[in-house]
């Protein structure tokens, strides 16, 4: 029996399995949410896009001025080891670096902080089930407005959802799958954990504002380029999104999903659109020959 | 030797040293900082105004549906005990409901999280340091815009501190102690971990929007009722800030803090101001008499 079948993590500085990863209640990273975070996922063996991922990752602790001990090639060998322990060959694969604690007691700044980085590698997650993607998502335009980008960086991976939160709460309590959000100004933003696509007469836009840059999003993109599909990104109002052809949902943690209702409105047959299946049947195509995959190393 | 010495918590049913006290880091109360929390300090052996910390903790469950299974009678209990193993006489005493991670694998809905309650007693926390409460805060009024109330309620206590932490970052920066956010239209708000107070003209306001209900901001409006001093809850523009004869902060983890300066100005004679004194000092006087106080059960 291995000890890391449902998971394994590194944090302290030393791999546990995932029941006994945890933090301080103390910690910054939970008593202000002071942390960021991203996750690559490895599908059949091999991480999908990890220098994108870790590229990013970066980019988020350096907006929060974090810095943990260990530096990107040493995160990159910790992810590894992560799924090598779990032995996992499709895995939801996350790093974080909290704020940690003062190193000096009774100081109430940031940069006083021991900064530190934690790994885990668990069972593969889908944002949205199989059987939803399946039929189509059912999305609802939740009445709370997305945090502005002034005031929150969307695209510092972290871990304040509670706008997110809002908003699949409402999604739920009207029988939805999940939820997008507008920003103030009435334009479509994201979701909680994926960024969204309309097509709407062949083309193929995402939001340019209130968004994480996906690296899904990006793969989208690509996707679209290979299929001579026209793309853009760019502010989407409302509107836009009611009066699309296809919708769809994007992400690390499933890939790209299909939506079939959108509120009250039923899009095409209340199925997947024929675009949406195109992409998302591209996007697993490429990653079974191996599309930006960097094989996990599994052995010495 | 007190293995509780240096704080003691409850978590996952249990009473631990502080050091042992640790949530899992696939909690959403990490991972979505999916979690409402309150503080309530003990000063010389008594809780103050527990009560109204535990109604403001329960109208922060309810605001975001979280319920642990403990009811308000047990999380009493438990913060006395929490006390009681610390022996700590003056303390920082934190009530947490986290969302938790869901019953069913697989879930992405809150309503499926099985929700748990935790609370820890440390050591008191001052969020300004005495040493700088007695010259008088300098505060930095920062860029960063407050997230807007409608986008996340700033009246349910959360660890979502990412403006706040931007505020503080840029005050450090500029070599001030602490900062003071505005709201999108220019009005004052709330800063990291306190509400503010401006006294203009012989009247004491504090805002009306962007902050939490502070149970220290309530107790300094019952203060100025009994000093005979006018008091208002309103909306405050950034001038009437630059234009105070004088500006404090007000937070249960240190009590009415006077501040000296304000950006580049400098108030009075750069030092507390005496409507501000006056209300620090009968704030500790009433505390010393036993005003609000709920003596801590340190014996059976």
């Amino acid at each position: 029996m291995n000890l890391f079948a449902n998971g394994a993590a590194y944090v302290g500085r030393e791999f546990v399995p995932i029941a006994q990863a945890s933090i301080s209640v103390l910690d910054w990273g939970f008593t202000r949410s002071d942390a960021v975070y991203d996750v690559v996922h490895v599908f059949h063996g091999a991480f999908f896009r990890l220098d994108d991922h870790l590229d990013r990752f970066s980019r988020s602790m350096q907006a929060r001025r974090l810095q943990p001990p260990e530096d990107r090639a040493a995160i990159a060998r910790i992810l590894h080891q992560c799924v090598r322990l779990s032995a996992l060959r499709d895995a939801y694969v996350a790093m974080v670096c909290s704020r940690g604690r003062p190193r000096v007691g009774g100081s109430r700044r940031p940069d006083d902080c021991e900064n530190h980085f934690i790994a885990y590698a668990i069972p593969w997650i889908d944002v949205i089930a199989q059987d939803v993607q399946e039929r189509g998502a059912h999305l609802w335009v939740a009445s709370t407005p997305r945090i502005p980008d002034e005031c929150k960086d969307p695209t510092v991976k972290n871990y304040q959802w509670s706008d997110l939160t809002s908003g699949l709460l409402e999604a739920h309590d009207h029988g939805f799958d999940t939820a997008i959000l507008c920003d103030a100004a009435g334009y479509i933003t994201e979701g909680p954990g994926f960024n969204i696509f309309i097509v709407k007469d062949g083309r193929v836009l995402t939001p340019d504002r209130g968004s994480l840059h996906g690296v899904t999003r990006a793969s989208v993109l690509e996707l679209c380029e290979m299929l001579d599909i026209p793309s853009g990104v760019e502010p989407i109002p409302r509107d836009m999104l009611d009066d699309a052809d296809e919708v769809f949902a994007a992400t690390t943690a499933g890939g790209v999903m299909p939506v079939s209702r959108v509120g009250t409105r039923i899009l095409g047959n209340d199925r997947p659109g024929p675009i949406s299946m195109r992409l998302k049947d591209l996007y697993w195509k490429r990653h079974a020959q191996g599309w930006h995959a960097t094989p996990v190393q599994y052995e010495d």
